[in-house]
């Protein structure tokens, strides 16, 4: 079994209160890849150019993550982000972005990509993402992300692409600017009218909630003292999310087994803010990601007791 | 046992997307009060004036809160707000603020109110509060609110105010901008240098987090999918907080009582919400009290499993 996610590989350029990077492998198919690769191989499909090297190839390699499916386009420039974050690290602001050769990008899928039974469609034009996901006829579970340049700019098209999926993971700002309810519990209801039985809703500092036909979950982020750059984070989730998944058959996929993977995202997430673009999460192992799931579930429960009201 | 809380008494007029009130029964210690009388007898410490009528005295009285403290000034009025929230029921607009009796208000607390052993200095004047705390020496524990204006206008009288209590209920910017740490944990510890064992952050929509010495708790908000109008929600978390609490006697009072306090802090506020002012909690029963904390455990926990993970 395999996950295959489809999206941008960038090199970041990033600016906080607590440093800068002037170069750093990014982009969402690459964090989202890093952080599934705790839980199933997983294959990335995405473009470069000739100033992507063997040094970024061996950082996903160095986490088993297959890369024959990366397209190097001749003669182009990997795709490029500039932005800065202030000491509120919710607010960012982009300075810079060059497409380059994502640009142009059309997905193409090796057989190995294609039969993958997990498939996360990451953040790109939702005409490629529903191209991708009639390619991958084979999958279980298909995950999608989007942004608010394409609720503003190919809302029509992305509804579509939303019918053709399994869940949705947006921001709760996104989701309920797509859906136009401001209401995020209407949000996702009306987000599922469309076809997905699970919608996510990222929150950023304040964490993520999950709504699927057996109810609600609601988890709050991991609290850091140290957070140094939230570049990735949502990618990162959907990859301890979805890598949790995958890691499990279909039989057990239930609302129990979702919230769990909440958890995984959750963590996964914690542990890529407290470094530079891709550097945390490189360097993990998968005793820190167990240890932190567990102290998230202590951190986050509280066990009833009968108290006597008064009426 | 008993519980005192000192703050304002008030008319709110509040337009959101979903109705409009003219003139309705609020304020700080009011919310608080019908909050925590679920749990215990509550002492409301506060001025009105002649526009306050037995209707207003019935609301509270209804619920067995104590009105014996409440200030009658002849002549005045009563303090009086006017709001509007839009479509994002986070951001609220204040149109007119009357402080009226409230403008010249000093505490004055009977035996029986000063004898509480459970005390909730509501958002007033610092220098006032601590008048208070200093009259209620009795009490094991005393918890604060307070807003940017006194952040702002009198930030050190209320550092000084916070070293003598217990517990400091904050919203999680107010915390931020009080204590100039951007990062919620450092802003949590250090306000817990200045003298109290526990500091809630209320994160609005979000839910709320606690640190005590014995760690941290988050807890998301109870999701709704109808939210009429947000007003006195802090307070009401607050009464539910401080009234389970106070429901419990001090050997009890470690960190899993208060994760169980913030619980059914969680779920006055959601009930609160539901309709305008006071309304909701007015005709709320223990029954739904405890159905909603039933409800809230279920929806907020996830049960680890071993999965094996790629290192």
């Amino acid at each position: 079994m395999s996950v295959t996610v489809v999206g941008s590989i960038a090199f970041d350029a990033v600016m906080t209160p607590f440093g800068a990077r002037e170069r750093m492998l990014g982009g969402s198919a690459v964090h989202f890849a890093l952080a599934a690769s705790f839980f199933d191989t997983v294959h990335v499909v995405g473009p470069v150019g000739d100033d992507f090297g063997e040094q970024e190839y061996a950082v996903l390699r160095a986490r088993g993550v297959n890369v024959d499916d990366i397209e190097h386009v001749r003669g182009g420039r990997t795709f490029f982000w500039r932005g800065e974050y202030g000491w509120d690290l919710n607010e960012r602001r982009t300075l810079d972005t060059q497409l380059n050769v994502f640009g142009e990008f059309r997905p193409k899928l090796s057989e190995h990509s294609r039969s993958a039974d997990v498939v996360f469609l990451a953040n790109i034009q939702p005409d490629l993402q529903r191209e991708v996901r009639a390619q991958c006829s084979a999958a279980r579970f298909v995950a999608l992300d989007s942004m608010n340049l394409w609720i503003e700019t190919a809302r029509d098209s992305l509804i579509e692409t939303i019918g053709c999926v399994d869940c949705l993971i947006l921001n709760d700002a996104e989701l309920r600017e797509l859906t136009r309810e401001p209401n995020l519990v209407r949000a996702a209801r009306r987000a599922r009218d469309w076809g997905p039985r699970v919608i996510v809703a990222k929150q950023g500092a304040y964490g993520a909630a999950m709504f699927t036909d057996e109810g609600f979950f609601g988890l709050p982020a991991f609290p850091l003292e140290t957070v140094i750059d939230p570049t990735g984070a949502g990618d990162c989730f959907a990859g301890g999310f979805i890598g949790y998944v995958a890691a499990h058959p279909d039989g057990e996929l239930d609302h129990e087994l979702l919230c769990r993977a909440m958890a995984y995202g959750t963590v996964l997430a914690s542990y890529n803010v407290e470094d530079f673009g891709v550097e945390r999460v490189a360097r993990l192992t998968s005793d820190e990601v167990s240890e932190r799931v567990t102290d998230l579930q202590r951190i986050t429960r509280f066990i009833e007791k009968p108290v006597a009201l008064r009426n």
